[in-house]
């Protein structure tokens, strides 16, 4: 055949061909490109718009939904970066690492740029397009999963709490950028927080959590009830104080596990999981209590058995 | 800080980052997930649908855009695929894999969304989205670029010939799916083109050049006037005939490269290309001719010195 | 300096340099390379040579001896190949993978040919030299070795079982090696033991130990003390027995691990085990006995606190 | 069959199996692990031993030979490192990058350590044994490979003249090593030209040129005669010289190719260089000279046709 003589071509594909390792979480995190740029040309409000985390969020439900019930097991967003948890059983593409950013990153620019006029009715999407990059990373423990999210969390915290800041500086306070950046150059969370409340009378503690916390998306199983203890609004002083310590994590018991239950019940509880509405939720995920509530998150092992976890010793 | 605790968990980043080898060709080559789905959900007309290529096309021409003048030198689309050859010196993202591939099929991906109405005027885009995954490969000479291009056009050709011949039993032979393959198993070109020209009165040549050649899109410096010896329609019978004999290739004068040009002139010539227009042809690139005309493509070094292509000797 | 010119060329090892997943075990296994013809030409004993494999043996201590006290948890050994199992926490070359394969194929190399006289006193060695191959894979969890070092040791069962028959057929029973083949096609496990029996009187379980179980290398803490349950004479025939029904693990309490052991023990006790004696064992480690007893192998985390495994939740 | 529940383990090689670009040069460099230590411990002279550069030289002999005619074209040794250039069209264990990095490492190390005697009758070998790790890195070009080699060059005359100069303040200036480091700081090269010759009446240039130009091992195919213009004496100060200038590299012709010779003629000359002896010489590799000479060493296609070369257009 004609092509033949061509088709050796294919076989340098081979060298960049990345498998990633089996029974490990893999972690897809996508950033905007040029966000800086294209907030400022889309007018975004500072130093949060809520239309445009609630569109970051959106399209995150719809990667869940598209890659189906049991791919994603958690997604946890925060200003223009989104990072989506696959369960550790996760074969998508053979575990292909360019198949499944490429694919992640596609899916969530398709939804921003459709779902844009919902969140910014009166203001069209004009050239350049808003546009994502991505990454994936593996991490073979739950331990690193929830420190890596833990480090997005604190991330947040730490950002927010001096963009809320800065901002109050020359909105409410008629410095301009530089001024402000001066004014904030080595001030630890408390001196932060002073000023919020002794200039502005801002007690950061009462802005939007989702603006303190970020978007945590996952599938509410809801096998477990909630209590009220899970997201008390003393978190980030928490984080303030312990900036120095460095001993966030409380240890607690570990969440329930599946352990002890019959395969047949494990396939119920994967069939209903993937069929569990998809919520967006802004609370603590650095505490234990988030995931003792919600055991299926990283701690169930669901759907399809994981084919490489091994020979249960 | 609160999160130095953590931040341990970025080391992890570097297992999974890839440096592209430095001074190759690198392809990246885009295609739709799920597009017979799609296509079947938006009606799209078989065998071609020159809507659905147009918007293809006009997707790749923003990469062009949006990437810059120096990063696409030429990318190649056939169906729902399109192949995106960056220079041999591109140092985008430190020539990091995994930001280069989402970059390109975010791009892609939020223009083919954007530009669907313009395509698509009465047919509202619905879920699924349209969403592609994407691919890097390396090559580290003009004749593996060439090579790479080479296949991909016969490989249009084998499939749109079969394609058309295919959707003609069908279509105008009342055939139903299964019957039509039937028919064409084990079929030569000579013996499609006869199925189409005896039963169907088609010339295939005639076919439209988009659906036989597919769009090659490049940056029309210009400087070289055109022969009108570049795409005679005799092109596919050259392919077919040569399908036992494996020699595709005349072996005509290489392009003209830059040697001897001084570095300002070459400079010039870099700033003059960055901003010549992008132009979508459907013409042949296996042979020479392309190539002789516009050596600016492949054979020309441009803006940036190629820093990694070691010392002329 | 007149080498800056050129030293654009140590940017190109970037794409190369490969980084194994932190915090997960890596297993370097070497092979001998083309030792089929080696052990022909050294006259080997067949279907096992006692020198050759106390050779490798000791070349495999040498590594321990190498590297250090706390690189290498365990190594298993069969035919002319061994697989090292480097502990979780391991940070050795930043777990650069072309330097720790390297590497221990280097030491590995470097002790067998410089204690070949030890073990082949009157047979010098002669070109072409023994040599080895090297690779690396991770796995996540103590599972994942686990499985992996049962493979081994039931793939040295395997070939032991048939290369033991097939000899015996050989030099007891005078054929031709095609047709000692012919004769063993389609066997089990136990029609072999019954041609070894019932034709040779040979009673399989009485073959030495170092050929039916491989070689078992690691540092004798010896913290827990022997029982005689270890290695009972009927490990094959349970493996044989259970080729059908795939269920060779039977389930077991865990293995001690130091969990609740504070800082300062853990310490003291990776150093007593840095220093402890790197025995030779030929034994069962499919089934749990071998690591019940062996706590500080797998489960133990020793010496440099694992930096990568995350915050204890 | 019992093994194959664990065989699931061999599906996480496929992570770390990297297959190298092909149509590239693969360059495989070694070096001594813990040298400094290891030529303290067996007395080698200062600044350069004869005796141990000899050994590394036929170690690197033993890699060509081992690996067999066609595979390896130069290589470069320089100290206690060696670095190995693989033709461009090579394809031994299909370019897998862990088996040809560990299997060049194991030869050399097999060779090194059985040769000792012959190059150190009078000293046997002690622990720890001489040991090596290795690396492979890919260069598109034979510019790149030129460079990569410059490198390597320049590297050690730079390295050998500061060595040359350090030991002679020490053993004849009779300065103690940190005396004569601190007297070194900041010279340039005819600093150091001058030190030698005014306070020990040392010529530099009269200096052994193993010891200033390294080792250059390949297949001495001999079609091309040799000019006594190839090594002149001055080489050095010509580097020397430049070091301001960074402009080593004059431009001259190209090397002479095969291009228009016949298949069948390529053949013979591939056939007659895989048998061809390997030489060791002590010659600039940095000017042309050495490669107008032997063009079979960079330019020539030989053997086995690269059957990634693409189509010669």
């Amino acid at each position: 055949m004609a092509n033949s003589k061509f088709e050796y071509v294919r076989h340098f594909e081979q060298t960049t061909t990345t498998y990633l390792l089996p029974n490990t979480y893999i972690i897809i995190r996508i950033d905007g490109r040029s966000f800086h740029r294209f907030s400022t040309l889309q007018s975004f409000q500072k130093p949060n718009d809520p239309r445009a985390l609630s569109l970051m969020n959106a399209a995150a439900v719809s990667v869940f939904h598209d890659l189906g019930g049991e791919v994603v097991s958690i997604a946890y967003g925060v200003s223009d970066e989104f990072s989506f948890v696959l369960r550790k059983e996760c074969n998508l593409f053979d575990r292909r690492e360019a198949k499944l950013v490429s694919t992640v990153v596609s899916i969530f620019t398709a939804y921003y740029v459709s779902l844009w006029p919902t969140y910014f009715p009166s203001q069209p999407l004009t050239k350049p397009l808003p546009t994502f990059d991505g990454r994936a990373v593996c991490y073979p423990t739950i331990e690193n999963v929830r420190d890596y999210l833990s480090w997005r969390q604190a991330d947040c915290h730490i950002n927010n709490l001096y963009n809320t800041t800065f901002w109050a500086l020359i909105q409410q306070g008629g410095m301009t950028p530089q001024e402000a950046e001066k004014e904030l150059m080595g001030t630890l969370a408390k001196d932060k927080n002073e000023i919020l409340w002794s200039r502005f009378g801002v007690n950061y503690n009462n802005e939007g959590e989702m603006f303190r916390k970020g978007s945590v998306v996952y599938r509410n199983y809801g096998a477990v009830p909630e209590s009220s203890a899970d997201d008390t609004p003393s978190d980030e002083k928490e984080i303030e104080q312990k900036e120095e310590k460095e001993e966030i994590n409380p240890t607690t018991p570990p969440a329930e596990t599946q352990k002890g239950k019959s395969r047949s019940q494990q396939k119920r509880e994967a069939k209903k999981l993937a069929k569990a509405e998809v919520v967006i939720e802004h609370v603590d995920i650095i505490k234990e209590a988030f995931w003792e509530k919600r055991p299926w998150i990283l701690h169930w092992t669901l759907g399809r058995q994981n084919e490489y976890a091994g020979t249960e010793q």
